[in-house]
């Protein structure tokens, strides 16, 4: 939970009133997110969602995630819109931040994730790489192959303090990644980082994806590890292999898969356990004194990384190509 | 900012499900209030505030705040109005804590007080005493003389910690305090904690007040007295005699003063400004590790009672009586 800054009530009336949403009635920093400061503003046209970009976020980044969201919106994705203000920009400036309006989308992200949610997100995920096709802007994904030896070298001397012997381990699958990592899978615009609390649902339903800061342009298949990873495994460090089945049997009835990308799924799912138990890894090492969010353990990614390295094909995650 | 429960998605639907507010669309954290979890709840019909009780409210209080701000609010004050679900219960249980769904108030607290909110706020306490004149319940103000001694003693031997010196100063000033304290001011319902955040306006007029939480049985002025140390002071400081002059002739304009109470007023609020430097010393001394809430500077309020101590009467506060 975070809200790193604080928005003056007349700044924030300033703001808004260069938007056509009507007068601003209440606005509440939500205890979600740990990238940027977001606001639940209500005025007289609704809700909406107010973000800050903080940390983590290069400005440099945020016309392509501001696009991205434009245009999947436009095509279909239920995924906030950014809202114009009346100059026809819809990214601006509030307490020094780079600062954005978005729609708010009804629904809630799942805390206890059932068979059904798999099918749901296996649909929205496909349903957004067949939506974000025809999308002209790209960004490269920082947080692949070259960027988990960079967050290796920056973790490795201090690996130990989080379990002994992890540096060997994690040098060791960093090597044989890097050798094995496919070069020519279908590519386009991924969402990267689509776990739970970033997909809503109302009833069985899903209702909108959110969160897009992470999105690039990467393999599509990679997209759908990381959503294995998200969503399939249970508690207590294991498999579901329904859920698993369930994932891709939902993203297939919206884009069919090419049989190469079904055959690197286990590398890929390595790869993508990798990069969430290094990103954790370095966010373990590096808390900021005072910090407001507590770490995620990054241990939960490397019984995940040892579950693909055991899996041999698709067969393994309960799927029948 | 505080968040201390997460609510299911599944439990929180079922716990809508008992009231006649329509599908829950959305349910989100807010990162305010520092006592209880607050959730921004969207359903059909609207927004409306969530409530966990966590830790300091004591459930046997809590008919007493419900029933004070349904009384409230039907006696015109702009307040949370809890909803009662389809048994006439507003007050149930989810998540093993107490909780309550109230009414959403539109209106943002001010960051930057202005004089016209002195008066604003002035009028408005004096409209919340009015009508709790007629409320049929009460509660002790176990934040008064008896339970500042209490939390002295807590904290004395840490004090110098904070300010050498500090125990002795307060000491003095707690002895002086139980000596002189008032026994015969006007008394009914008071909000005891009426903080810029918790007062919201729209444009230059109160809106709402909210977090009664404290509220409880004392003296009239005493709330007053809270007023005048959480309004008017500024940030070196120094008060703002004009924000205090207009805090008291905001009051008076919705309820007249007896003379005693503000003879009493410098006392109110030295007495005022105690309860504030002991919670919060107590807060700072008692951190718990890994706490998400940075605990207020006690010493803010320190300099506010030494103001106090040399204001003889009602006229150091810029009024005239």
């Amino acid at each position: 939970m975070a809200v790193y800054t604080d928005v003056a009530d007349d700044e924030l009336r300033a703001f808004i009133a260069l938007y056509d949403i009507g007068e601003v009635l209440s606005c509440k920093g939500i205890a979600e997110g740990v990238e940027n400061s977001n606001f639940l503003v209500t005025t007289e046209r609704g809700n909406f969602i107010l973000t800050l970009y903080e940390r983590r976020v290069a400005p440099a980044d945020l016309p392509f995630f501001i696009g991205l969201m434009e245009h999947l919106a436009a095509h279909g994705v239920a995924c906030p819109t950014p809202v114009k203000a009346r100059d026809g920009f819809a990214l601006r400036q509030l307490c020094g931040r780079p600062a954005a309006i978005v729609t708010f989308l009804a629904g809630m992200w799942p805390r206890r994730i059932q068979p059904f949610h798999c099918t749901g997100v296996g649909a929205a995920l496909a349903g957004l790489h067949r939506a974000g096709a025809s999308f002209g802007m790209t960004r490269a994904n920082d947080l692949s192959v070259v960027g988990w030896r960079r967050l290796f070298e920056a973790c490795s001397s201090r690996a130990a303090e989080v379990q002994p012997g992890l540096a060997g381990e994690v040098e060791a699958e960093l090597v044989l990644i890097e050798a094995e990592w496919p070069r020519d899978l279908p590519t386009g615009v991924i969402h990267a980082d689509l776990f739970p609390d970033n997909v809503f649902f109302r009833e069985r339903e899903v209702s909108g994806l959110i969160d897009f800061y992470f999105a690039c342009t990467d393999f599509l298949a990679y997209d759908l590890a990381v959503c294995l990873n998200a969503w399939c495994f249970e508690a207590d460090g294991s498999l579901n292999v329904t859920k698993a089945r369930l994932l891709l049997e939902g993203y297939r009835r919206v884009r069919p898969f090419a049989a190469a990308e079904l055959a690197a799924l286990p590398l890929l799912a390595r790869g993508s356990a990798l990069r969430f138990l290094l990103t954790r890894l370095f966010d373990w090492l590096n808390q900021p004194a005072g910090a407001l969010v507590q770490p995620k353990n990054p241990l939960e990614f490397l019984r995940k990384l040892r579950f693909h390295r055991g899996i041999t094909d698709i067969a393994g995650y309960g799927f029948d190509a």
